[in-house]
């Protein structure tokens, strides 16, 4: 498996963000091909030693890395990267990798 | 649900940090308490742009925050927090936080 994970610093508005979020990017979100699971942090996220300056996080698992790049590419996945402008005004950091059990 | 997720900056020698990880940090942690999944990134950690600065991410899933919050003050929670001293010479990021699906 294949992992794609984006980490929202905390935006200006946050309700704006999370109203956003929920009615128009998870939509969108949900048609790139090739995702097999989408799950989102709820409430803070938090660190050991306090605030971690991120008001959101989503783990998106995909079968391969080689997956997640072609899920990129595709017409929904440049909607939904190109829908980040719209919304995720204090700045979002994507990360892919493929995953094995530790 | 609940997911604790561990970015590894780059360290100075990478093939040590990898022989440690596996050799002993991933036993440690493995003895935490109330941990349900444990992946960890197989390859290059990338972003779409280019080279992201981290070496590994670890996922680690627990029922829910307040496990995790109980599990990193367990002993073997401890331990496993003050190995990563030994061996993460590039720096360290822990985040957690309660999931849903999206």
């Amino acid at each position: 498996m294949a992992s794609l994970v984006v980490l929202y610093k905390t935006p200006k508005d946050t309700a704006a963000f999370d109203k956003y979020y929920v009615d128009t990017h998870v939509p969108l979100a949900k048609k790139i091909p090739g995702l097999r699971k989408y799950e989102i942090s709820k409430g803070t996220v938090a660190t050991p030693g306090g605030p971690s300056g991120l008001h959101l996080v989503a783990l998106l698992q995909f079968d391969s890395m080689a997956a997640i790049q072609q899920a990129l590419t595709s017409p929904e996945g440049q909607a939904a990267a190109g829908d980040l402008a719209n919304f995720a005004s204090g700045g979002v950091d994507l990360l892919m990798f493929d995953t094995r059990e530790a």
